[in-house]
């Protein structure tokens, strides 16, 4: 059995690779060959803490397993660890044998933001020259860096509740070259794409900061209840997720399919676009939604990527197990 | 992070610690102490295999994972391995790491052989002479040797769909000492203690192969469909489970319930009877029933144990993770 230490990962996994696992792993997911297993998801009674499995398989890499593990809120106040832990397990789909443990902190950053530039790099216009952020935080300056990459950005604008975090973007944005501003919410007008990644329970990003041709990434829902966008602009835009089942139940999507506003079969698998089976953008003035909810294969796609990338370079640790 | 290799739970894990880590954890069920996450199980379409997650969480002993793994119909013929993989994941409570890995195949047989067990423990009579086996598969000869040590058994029966396989039975009887005989499902009537560990969908002990003041335990009933005994044994019978939710969707009461004849809150736990809540067997002619289904708690809880014993002998293996 292979493991792969969490402090490793940084060194092994470009932001490249990351791209390439989840976009095939999309792709994967929307011609039927890989599937997610229901999520388990408990509020334990200790610590505080949330803790759970994601898991999945995908017949066409042959990637099973899961990721175990959760959020401990208290972890950083109290020990100086981060308060989001997990740990991917790899196994064998031939014999159901365990094959491999991967540090998952580093890994889920990256798949989060590697969700959101796949979103672009299929759905936003190829003319993109302004980059908007909802939303400062840690995670958010994985999908800035990401995001970047995808078009010739000329300008990022920034928005977040406490606008003491911004410092976090326009430094990401300064590193890529690319002058930042911060705005006020009615300026992401001026946005072609926008990235929102909060964990926010009521919307900021209403319908009419959003101009005709934006693609929008919604990277912040995860849960019932969380909300980061108003519903109205699900129903303007034509929307697109990882997985229609979670983006109807604890995605972005939840509140527009709940007002009657948008139906599950209105919302269709970026892995659709990806693998040619559904047009994406067909204007520039439509608007197109990513909701991005994170699913186990995407944990899993990022894990087997970046064992065969550790065992290339000679930094996995093997155990008899 | 720690390291228990399959192949050092033989010479760790005694019967002893495998009951008392059972009985503890039905005990710590009972107390609302501990329970068990949603169980995931899929059919991957791949090898004709079964794989999925029993997880838990125990406050009372601070044990938090799960039990990964399934069944690959194929590995014996195809690879000379066993078809049911599993192992199990602990984590540290307070703070979401990985904390340790332990082989599960043997675990899994040693913890089902301990349900059985510890039901007999608490509710056959103490007078109980004769051993009823319904069933004589391997692991019929787990939960054999493991029963031989709760009464002071004279004797032994056995039926099996293939009689072929009664042998297996009659040498772990003669290891024990306790002369064997196999019979017809009516000769079941001589037994007091009558456990039924096969994988069968129609059932084969029925309410007449039954005398008062019998315990049953019924081991082998864990998927929807499944059944060993008539229906009409568990509306004469005073039922205990492992867990209700489970009892009545996949175990051997699915049916009884099913056809009315017995209600969820009929059933009572193992455990309570354990921490003394309920008082178990209430007469030298009741028949009291097990409907053991398998929880991803007794699996945590052998594990744990073993990770002890590991550590005092010095046979866990330690890596930096």
């Amino acid at each position: 059995m292979l493991i792969v230490h969490e402090r490793e990962i940084a060194a092994l996994m470009t932001r490249d690779a990351a791209f390439s696992a989840v976009e095939k792993v999309f792709a994967a997911m929307a011609d039927a060959k890989a599937y997610n297993f229901p999520v388990v998801r408990e509020a334990i009674g200790h610590e505080d803490a949330l803790y759970g499995f994601k898991g999945g398989f995908d017949r066409a890499g042959l990637t099973l397993g899961l990721k175990a593990g959760g959020y401990w809120p208290h972890n950083l106040e109290k020990r100086g660890e981060i308060n989001h832990q997990s740990t991917v397990f790899l196994f064998d789909p031939d014999t159901g044998k365990a094959k491999a443990m991967v540090g998952g902190n580093l890994l889920t950053a990256l798949r989060t933001a590697a969700a959101s530039s796949v979103s672009i790099r299929h759905l936003a216009r190829d003319d993109a020259k302004v980059l908007g952020m909802i939303g400062a935080g840690h995670q958010a300056t994985f999908q800035l860096r990401a995001a970047l990459e995808q078009r010739a950005f000329e300008k990022v604008i920034g928005w977040n509740l406490h606008p003491e975090m911004l410092p976090n973007l326009e430094k990401v944005a300064q590193e890529a070259g690319v002058p930042f501003e911060a705005v006020e919410l009615p300026g992401m007008t001026e946005a072609d794409v926008i990235i929102t990644i909060t964990s926010a329970f009521s919307p900021s990003l209403m319908a009419e900061h959003v101009s005709p041709g934006t693609h929008i990434a919604c990277m912040g829902t995860d849960t019932k209840g969380k909300q980061e966008v108003e519903a109205a602009l699900l129903s303007r835009a034509t929307v697109f997720t990882d997985e229609v089942a979670q983006s109807v139940s604890i995605g972005e999507a939840q509140h527009a399919v709940a007002e009657g506003a948008l139906k599950a079969e209105d919302i269709a698998q970026l892995g659709a676009v990806i693998n040619g089976s559904h047009p994406g953008r067909q204007s520039a003035e439509e608007i197109t939604l990513f909701d991005g909810t994170g699913v186990g294969l995407q944990d899993l796609a990022v894990a087997a990527a970046v064992v065969d990338l550790a065992v290339e370079k000679g930094v996995a640790t093997e155990v008899d197990f």
